[in-house]
C-alpha cells in the first residue's frame, strides 16, 4: 500500500505537464489559499467561532463555537450521551430569605456601602489571619452559578511560608521579564499611576494566598471515569466566584488583591501540583493592609458613566 | 523597480535549477512549512501566546500576550506614553471599616448564608421591582477591580417592555438554532436536568434585564479622544463585576440568573445602540421569582472538592 502510494506520488511529481507549468501551478495555489485564508478570516473571526453550523460537524474535538471549547470525544452518530447532572424533580424556591436588610433599597445601599469600601491593596500587615475565616469566604465563592452547573473552579489556599516564597520566587522572576520586556510601553505606563513592578512583597508578607484555577475540562463521576466532561464558559464561571470571593472578604473585613501573574500559569501548578485541566486564573493575597499601607488616589466612574438606560 | 522585481522574480522562476528540481524543493518547502506551524503550536499554543518576547515587537496592532489583545497604533520606537490615570500622591488606606459583623468568621458566615441562599430562577414573577434598587447594586457592581483601574464595563438597564420583548425576540430566534443545531448533543443533554429551551419567558416575565457589556477597548479621554486606550483582562474584570452584582442583588433580595446568550451580541448591541467596542458577555433578568418557581434539585461540591491547602 505504502509503495503503491509512493509510486503514485513519484508519478505525480514528475509528470511533464506538471514539471513544464509548475511556475503558474505554484502561484495559483498560493493565491488560493490566501484567498481561502482571507475569507475565513473576514467570516468567521480570528477564533473561527460560529464556524460550523452543522451538528454533525459542531463537536469535533477542540472546535470552538461562540468561546465554548470542546474536549475529549463527544459525539458519534450512534452516541446518545448522559447528561453531568441527574435528573431530579425540580424544587421549589421561593427566593431570597436571607438579606442585608428587610428594606430592599437600604439593603442595597448596604451592600454598596460595603463594596465601596473595597480597595486593592499591595502592601499586608504580617498579622495573622484564622484560616478558618478564609475557608469560609471560599466556601461562600465556592455557591457561584457556572454553565451546566459545571462549578470549575480550584481554590489554592497557601498559607505555608515557605510555598509562599516559592510562589514570589516564580513571579517575580517572570514579572521582571514581563515589565522589562515583554509588556508594552503603554502597559508598563498604564500601571505606572498604580506604582506596580516586578517586586510583589506581598506574596509572602500577606498571611495567606489564593490561587484560583479554573478547571478547563472535568471528569465525568459515573461511568468512565476517564471520559472528559464539558466545562462550559469555565473562564466566565471562575471569575464571578472570584467576584464573590472579594465581596466575601470585604464583607468578613480582609483586604486582598486581584492579580494576573503573566505566563507564571505552568510553573505555579507545577508547585501546586495540580491536574492539567487547572489553569491559573487569578491569584489574591489575602490579610490586612499594613499600617502604612497606601493607595492610588483613584476615583470610580460614577454610575451615569456605567449605566444605560432602556 | 517594479520592473526590475518582476524581471527577477521571472529570472528566478525560470531558472532551470529552479524547473529541474522544483519537485524536490516543493516538498522541502511544505515540509518546513509544517514543522514550523508544528513547532509554534507546541511551543506558544494555540492563540500563539507568548510568541513575541521583543517589546518593539511585542505591541503590535491586534497581536496577543496571554490574553492581552492589543488596540491601536501602541508603539513608536520614538513615542513616550502617558498613563491612562493621572498619577497622584498615593492616600493612606485602613482596611475596612464597613463589614458585616465584629468578629470576622461571623462576618464570614453571614455572608455565606446570603451567598448560599443565592438559586438561578427561570421563572420570574411580573412583581414590579423598584428601578433605584437595581441601580444601587449596579453601582455596588462598579466598584469591581480592573487591569490598570479601566473599569472596562458598561451595564445596559432594560425596564421598557417593548425593549425587553425585542431582546427576546432575538434571542429565541438564536437560541432556536442553538439548540437544534449549533449545540453539541452533550451540551443539550447537560442542560436537561436544568430544563432549558429556547424558549425564554423570562425575558419578558423579570421586571428589568440587565446586560453586562465588556469594553474590549476604551478611548482615551486628555488629548485626542479617538485615541484607543487598552482594556487590560476586560474579560475577567467585568466577570468579577458580575459577581460582585450578584452579590448586591442576593443582599438585596432580589433573584436572577447568569445567562451567556449564544451569538446573540451583536444583534442586542445593535438594538441597544451600543458602539463597536462593547460585546455582549452576560445577560441577566432581575426580579422576583414566580410563586410556582422552581429550581434543580442541586448539590453544591463540599468546600473539600473545591479547596485544597498548602
Amino acid at each position: 500500500m505504502a509503495s503503491y502510494l509512493e509510486d503514485l506520488v513519484d508519478y505525480f511529481l514528475s509528470s511533464s505537464a506538471l514539471v513544464t507549468y509548475w511556475n503558474y501551478i505554484f502561484p495559483v495555489l498560493v493565491g488560493l489559499y490566501l484567498a481561502i485564508s482571507l475569507y475565513d478570516k473576514h467570516r468567521y473571526g480570528r477564533n473561527k467561532k460560529l464556524r460550523i453550523t452543522e451538528p454533525a460537524a459542531t463537536e469535533k474535538n477542540g472546535s470552538k463555537l461562540d468561546g465554548i471549547e470542546y474536549v475529549g470525544d463527544l459525539e458519534h452518530a450512534d452516541y446518545d450521551p448522559l447528561p453531568a447532572l441527574e435528573e431530579k424533580p425540580h424544587v421549589p424556591y421561593a427566593g431570597a430569605t436571607v438579606t442585608l436588610a428587610q428594606d430592599p433599597l437600604e439593603a442595597a445601599e448596604r451592600f454598596y456601602a460595603i463594596a465601596n469600601n473595597r480597595r486593592s491593596v499591595r502592601k499586608f500587615s504580617s498579622r495573622p489571619v484564622d484560616v478558618a475565616i478564609v475557608e469560609r469566604c471560599i466556601r461562600a465563592a465556592g455557591t457561584a452559578p457556572s454553565g451546566a452547573h459545571t462549578e470549575p473552579w480550584t481554590f489554592c489556599l497557601v498559607s505555608d511560608p515557605s510555598i509562599k516564597a516559592s510562589v514570589r520566587e516564580i513571579i517575580e522572576a517572570e514579572e521582571f521579564v514581563n515589565y522589562t520586556q515583554r509588556m508594552a510601553k503603554q502597559w508598563v505606563t498604564d500601571l505606572r499611576p498604580i506604582r506596580t513592578n516586578h517586586v510583589k512583597e506581598y506574596l509572602t508578607e500577606a498571611p495567606h494566598l489564593v490561587l484560583v484555577f479554573k478547571q478547563t475540562y472535568g471528569y465525568k463521576v459515573d461511568g468512565d471515569a476517564t471520559a472528559k466532561k464539558q466545562h462550559y464558559y469555565n473562564e466566565i464561571s471562575t471569575s464571578i466566584a472570584t467576584g464573590m470571593l472579594l465581596c466575601a472578604f470585604q464583607c468578613a473585613g480582609l483586604s486582598s488583591l486581584v492579580t494576573t501573574p503573566l505566563n507564571c500559569g505552568p510553573a505555579l501548578r507545577t508547585l501546586l501540583e495540580r491536574p492539567p485541566n487547572e489553569k491559573l486564573l487569578v491569584l489574591l493575597p489575602v490579610g490586612y493592609p499594613a499600617d502604612d499601607c497606601t493607595v492610588p488616589d483613584l476615583q470610580r466612574k460614577p454610575l451615569e458613566d456605567i449605566l444605560v438606560r432602556y
